[in-house]
């Protein structure tokens, strides 16, 4: 099989490993990266996550929403199993809707320097009412800063047709 | 469980409070707010409210529509059941469409200060015509006052498709 | 302008009537019905209501729904403004969901002793749940009695997708 | 051009004409039938009619509907142009949504005395609600009787999703 | 019931009015403006209005459209209901697609004096093309006018799917 | 506020109580069921549930499912927050799919010994492949046994369209 | 390469062929069957066919449709790319809509001799008119036979919503 | 029948006349204009195609489009029947996708000389791919010309989602 | 962590297997079963693959389908990361769509003797045909062989809308 | 035929060549160009690619994407058939989502120098998280450097809803 060399595999352990633990508290340290391979290059990486859970950090009740993570690499990809196992640790976390998706954001700041990073969390509603925070960052000093404050300007423009049905 | 301090939460009267009261005359004192964590950073916060109703002030008749209500914080984020609460207040109240937009972005400048806002009410047709207003709001002097202008200038490029049924 | 008998209009007091009075308070009186012109035909005229509104008994709060009202007439059609009316009288009305389709069924009944009726509320989530009832009934003693238990037995086999947004 | 004979074409008064005269005062006159060639066997024909326009008897506002006709024919096809300008000719003609449907049905019998026949007529709401219409027919004595009572008997079991949007 | 001050609907002669007569040929002068309550502010009112109707003036055929009317008003609205008769006044009106929406915008120019305006027609196909005009003005010397051109460059970059069914 | 007699809501621990407790291990005795007034009509009531989640038995891993629980009563109609705690029960709960909608039906049935019940549990996919279970049940000894068995046969000759996207 | 015996296989001129020749007058000699391996069950094979064209036989007009033929094999499965030549051939074919649905399933029972077919054209619209003809058959004094009459009878309950854009 | 002048109508030789003749080889010559009665303004016209078919040059098999043509108009318009014989002229005419959207365009910058135009072809699927040309121009030396490029800057950043079914 | 007793889970070789092979030629025998804990019972398991491929046994081109395989179980339940694996074998296999949907259902019989089980490939097009097989099976001499033939007679009386896009 | 000259055809060694060999690995060399005859002018040519399966690089597990490639052309366009084999090379080929659309990208450069061209690679969720990678390139010195810059700055504002069904 051609294709990426192992050399660039061989920090991971989680991907492809059988004694996957579950971790339901927020645990940042999960989280891994990979060498990103076209670093002479600004591409962006979309990872669509619908299965997220946290809990209301006032009435204990379970919340759920679809996390939307969107960045520019520098360095370092996010590995998606980590990440899988990232996101997974929020199930018995309690902390606002608008807490969640900065949270998020910051975790992946320090793991990864993105050049650019964005988080839209879309969640079910409560009382009639549904919340979806978005937060996003560039790199300071870099077109990337601008960039941020371009996309913050442009944010939504179109809100999907929400029912709640 | 982890998450935000509960020192944040000790103000709210109404989230997780048994003996909520329904009112159904216009209320803009129901509403409350929290703290804004993350005032280092601009950032959206949508609510999507589909369960919106009043009346026309001429005819008496009820009016339905989905609000959408979008802002970049300051220093406070609107609390979302005070927000359910308020909106409820609208149902026996009599105003037109525009109005309503209009009084309900004031009430939110009023109560949060935010950098920035809109709200774009979708009611359903009466004689065959609905009507969707949309007003937005920048604090003056600062980036986001233009950027109201911007996002008026580029608002609905593109009417979501409308055939009443 | 040819077309239907005026004769047949008379009695309506609503339809065209300017002075149209609004009542928030269960009202069943205020249904009219019209003669049906082809009661040698069995046929179905359904009616979609997507602006129901009712309270929660228990708590006071405002709960939605869509109404489905379908039926065949027998010598009574119920005129439209008369239903709009009376629909809009449950808006300060509290009852479960599972009540308020059996008493729009029953009032109906009433009104116009029909063959066949059904009526289907859906409704908006509360905590994550939205609830759905439907009841359905056919003139005793007659084929649409069969009717009746043959369309329970049909019912809904395809629940629509449903993810609270 | 091989294809239908021309033999079969030869009554027909207004397709390819140029000189159609658009008549907007109810006309059953103007419907045209042309020969069925596969009498042998029990087909249908499904008519998609979404611009259908009349009047309110009683107020005179104009009404809009989609209309589905839907035949198994005997020995004749109604001729689709004389069957728009039948349809266009309800344009100033005021009746009820659910005289339309039937009036219709009963103008085609008269017309192609079909084996059977369906009318299902889709208007946009007034006052928030809307009415849809359906009725049909099966030659009194044949299986087709039956086909009529089987289908108004599992008619609509799934009400298409209605928001007034 | 609170709500719009009556002062501002005292020149209304149409809405809650029961004796509305319904025009079938071309009627700019039915339309009736209100005042604008938050003239302080630039915001948006958008009309959807499915149920558009003229004919063809060369054929006299009907045409279908759904029209989007878009505005930032100035001192005045337009009264929904008389912009509903306004509308169906094209009914027996013959002219080109292209003249159609044309006409509609000057008219609520000369009523409204609106800051920007812009009118976007969707008809049915006729010999299986459809055709979409869209105009729109903003006031002559104002930052209006530059926002007319910013829209018309960027006018419809993503077309609807359209395949006729 | 008239409607339903409170009467019939005074064993209720749940809805409106303030101190709502989450339980995430798997908890049949949370259940609560309110009386059925309408015990002379058979009829349905439906509830859709996207926010169900549960954990893998062989891996541990969270999985996710929307469930549509529809039910016949016979005396009883399940309380909505109870069943909402019921289903959020299973959140540190570890079971195959096609045993979590064998064991809610059976706790439903053993709760209200309904006319009729059915269960259809909607996951999202590992490894490409999503699984949706469906079970059901009538009375044994009643017509429902038979609509039981009616409806499997006839159950979901539509799937509908899955992409994993 | 495992998988079908390139016996069955042998008599195919057109699968795989270079010298492939279109034809655009009707040709229903272009059909050729294949051998079916799974003869001791009933199973259906539908084709998808959404590029038809033909001619108006009275106006020379080409018109547009998606066939749908759905059958159930005896000895013969249709081979897919001489079942696309032949329904190309229908390029430059005048006939009405409801003659070439009954043509297209009188070749294919001629080439296949099916236990059962079907065949369902949905055109697209000329002067706001579209017609669907819908034909079937079963092989007669065969249990099929009665299936193609159960089929009818259940047609196309729900007609599929039709707005010509 | 008010209106268009008929005097901006007797230069039409195809609109309303009976003896249409359908050219399937390539026929620039067949596109005729009308007088563009609104060219104090910059407005949009576009026409939605999805009855396009070509053949391949280098195999002759059908190829299938929908064609979105949109335009700025100088003096003219472009008459629709005579958009649609032209088109229907690419009949038995070969040439790959992206010539024939070049190829449109430069045949109405021909017979307009718009101030803009955009010509967009989706295509069906071959082997699994399909291809979507798109071209623009913008009148030389003015601010269409600037207009071109921006809208080809800007071009489908949102690529309709492609799935071939 | 409560649930199925892991005793039932013993013999599973692949779910939770760091080491996964993944085979691309043809494998039935990598197929796995676990205990059906509800064999009281017949209720449905659906399993939706998007992501089946194979390839034409004529041309070698990679096919690609979504395959629905619907079964009530008896005594076993199949694994479904074994399930995965078998699917993803079909890889480098050349078959007709009919044979491909025919030999799962076989090999799934052989597996588990299931009461009832159906599959259904969805298919895209090649040369703008697509093919949509679809099977099922009862075991014989149960109630369930009638259910197949039922079920076979009323399959896809829908067929959902293709259009190759 | 009218259309393309033969003379641009003439190096095309796959388009209606029957012996095509589908190739498993990586083969970036089977990728062929044809002239482009529009060299005047910079316009879009996109492929929508759906059928697109590569293998994990760490499990070996199957991927499966659709991919959107979008270029303006200089001197050369890709010829569609090659671009297909090329695609489906990547069958047996390990690489993570990232590198894909990387590579496809650089590939396309070397074989046609595009002025612009754009790749996104949309692909099924492993775990619950699915991946979409977007590239894309300008030629260095020219107006298309800063296009591919304006392109990224504004890619995705509006991600797709995905909930994995
Ligand atoms: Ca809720
Ligand atoms: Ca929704
Ligand atoms: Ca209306
Ligand atoms: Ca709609
Ligand atoms: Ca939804
Ligand atoms: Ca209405
Ligand atoms: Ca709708
Ligand atoms: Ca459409
Ligand atoms: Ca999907
Ligand atoms: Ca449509
Ligand atoms: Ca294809
Ligand atoms: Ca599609
Ligand atoms: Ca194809
Ligand atoms: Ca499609
Ligand atoms: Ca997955
Ligand atoms: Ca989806």
């Amino acid at each position: 099989m051609t294709g990426r060399d192992e050399a660039t595999l061989t920090d991971l352990t989680l991907l492809g490993n059988q004694n996957t633990k579950y971790l339901f508290e927020y645990s940042p340290d999960v989280l891994e990266a990979i060498d990103n391979l076209h670093m002479n290059r600004d591409y962006f990486v979309k990872f669509n996550c619908p299965e997220f859970t946290s809990l209301c950090p006032q009435t204990g009740q379970p919340d759920f929403a679809t996390m939307y993570i969107s960045f520019i690499p520098d360095k370092k990809l996010v590995e998606s199993k980590a990440l899988k196992l990232y996101l997974f640790s929020f199930r018995n976390h309690g902390d606002f809707h608008e807490d969640c998706v900065n949270i998020i954001m910051n975790d992946l700041i320090e793991l990864l320097d993105p050049r650019y990073i964005e988080v839209w969390g879309k969640f079910t509603p409560r009382g009639g009412l549904s919340i979806d925070p978005y937060c996003n960052y560039g790199q300071p000093g870099t077109k990337f800063e601008q960039m941020a404050d371009h996309r913050l300007m442009n944010h939504d423009l179109y809100p999907e047709k929400i029912d709640n049905r």
